[in-house]
């Protein structure tokens, strides 16, 4: 198996209540490659500046993952995004955001990446997602995110995605958008019907959704004493829940219990993501560690039921 | 073991997206009652004014409920609450708070109320709180709400109250409030430092976590297609929370297990509190609904951990 993941690769300049960094390393496809590299080979496909450095691509290559399609361009700046959360960790705004590069961003997959079996549109122009969707040859298994200004100003398009992949990855107020319901059961029905067998909500702080055709999964985030900084968790997630997928995709044919575990190992994974800034815990993050966080999540999850009131 | 509940027995107009209501029963002590009354006796504390009928009164007393201690004041009028929900109903605005006879309530409990073994401070001043404590003999297991007015207003006696109940049940806004602090876990243990062995931390649409000296544990709200009023989702889901611990308390001095099962029952009650306006879908719910929907919720959250990283 192997994952081919089309996004921004680029600079961050954050501000959080436990401090600041004027300039690292981010981006969708940087978040997603660095947790869904502990599953499986990544290919990353992106656009970068000269004032991209072999530093920070190292960082992108952390196990393993293939920057060859990471188009280096001689001229302009990287995609850079600023912004500062508030106290909660739960607001954010954002300062500055200068595309550079990215503008003309038109992916082009080499034939590794084409031959992918797993892919993940991260958040660009719907056009450019599906254009990605017709060089890839025969994926198993695709995922989308998206961003409120598409659905704003490119909806048609952007629901024509949708019904061309298997999953969509979308937060709540996306949902919520998309599909004018107020309730995630009901925005999620609506998004099922537009052709994906998969829509995950995702819920910030308060962890994420799993929905199917007849079928619902809850789980809550790690429950962590210090948000540090919460950039990329999203893109953390979906590494996380693809790797897991990508791992399995041979055997059970997407079962509802591999999707769950998949859930979880995107909660645990997102969940390091935000200790530190940037990609700084993912960098040296151990499978050990995963798995420990994995365990962890099952615990503070689980009830017995006995049936009381009936049997009293 | 029997259960006292002091808090407000109210009228509310509600406007939602999926209707309204000019004048319905409400409040605090209300809804935790006709929750908690599937597990136990219950005796409601509160005071009502001449426009509070019989009808009104039946209600209240569904399952069994004692209401010798709603006191009828011969004039007045009963306390009253308006207020209008935004699109998705996480938001809502208060149009009208009239506090009518309750503004003089000074809770006076019988010996009946008095000899409860589980008491819950619902949300009235905190010195009116810390007066019904004197008046207990010997609960074995008290918990309290309280709202962002008491926290401005009346820190010092709130503080005070806290450190004497064995479990708050508080939103995560009152939990951050109170102790300024924006993650959960760092608020609930200095919460848990003041006095109490329990923090419930309320998060409405995303369910709840439960905080004890070392351990975590969170479940999800139930997914409803429709939520047609959240008025009382919280007092609900305190009065289920109580409920199932009142059973328990004899065997188990609150382990662990318990408490997880308790707040399964009060996810489940307060999802069927808000499917419908007011007290209209709990008048009637039966305790198999109760049963079937914890079952539910075990389902939707239940997942199986391999630890597929460490053993490749």
């Amino acid at each position: 198996m192997s994952i081919t993941v089309v996004g921004s690769v680029a600079f961050d300049a954050v501000k959080t209540p436990f401090g600041a960094r004027e300039r690292m390393l981010g981006g969708a496809a940087t978040h997603f490659a660095l947790a869904a590299s502990f599953f499986d080979q990544i290919q990353v496909v992106g656009r970068v500046g000269p004032d991209f450095g072999d530093e920070e691509l190292a960082v992108l290559a952390t196990r393993g993952t293939d920057v060859a399609d990471v188009e280096r361009v001689p001229d302009g700046r990287t995609f850079f995004w600023a912004g500062e959360y508030g106290w909660d960790l739960n607001s954010r705004e954002t300062l500055d955001t200068q595309l550079g590069v990215f503008e003309d961003f038109r992916p082009r997959l080499s034939a590794a990446s084409r031959a992918c079996d797993v892919l993940f549109l991260a958040n660009i122009q719907p056009e450019l997602q599906a254009d990605v969707l017709e060089q890839c040859r025969e994926p198993k298994f695709v995922a989308m995110d998206s961003m409120n200004l598409w659905i704003d100003i490119a909806r048609e398009a952007l629901v024509d995605v949708i019904g061309r992949v298997d999953c969509v990855i979308f937060n709540d107020a996306e949902l919520r958008q998309l599909t004018e319901k107020p309730s995630i059961v009901a925005a999620a029905r609506e998004v099922l019907a537009m052709g994906p067998s998969v829509v995950v909500a995702k819920q910030g702080e308060y962890g994420s959704a799993l929905l199917t055709d007849g079928q619902y999964f809850a789980i809550p985030a790690y429950p962590l004493e210090r948000v540090v900084d919460p950039t990329g968790a999203g893109d953390t997630f979906a590494g996380g829940f693809m790797g897991y997928l990508a791992r399995h995709l041979d055997h059970n044919e997407l079962s509802e219990p591999v999707l769950r575990q998949a859930m979880a190992y995107g909660t645990a994974l997102a969940s390091y993501n935000v200790e530190e800034f940037g990609t700084e815990r993912m960098e040296r993050l151990t499978a050990a560690e995963v798995d420990a966080r994995v365990e962890e999540l099952q615990r503070i999850t689980q009830f017995e039921h006995v049936a009381v009131l009936q049997t009293s």
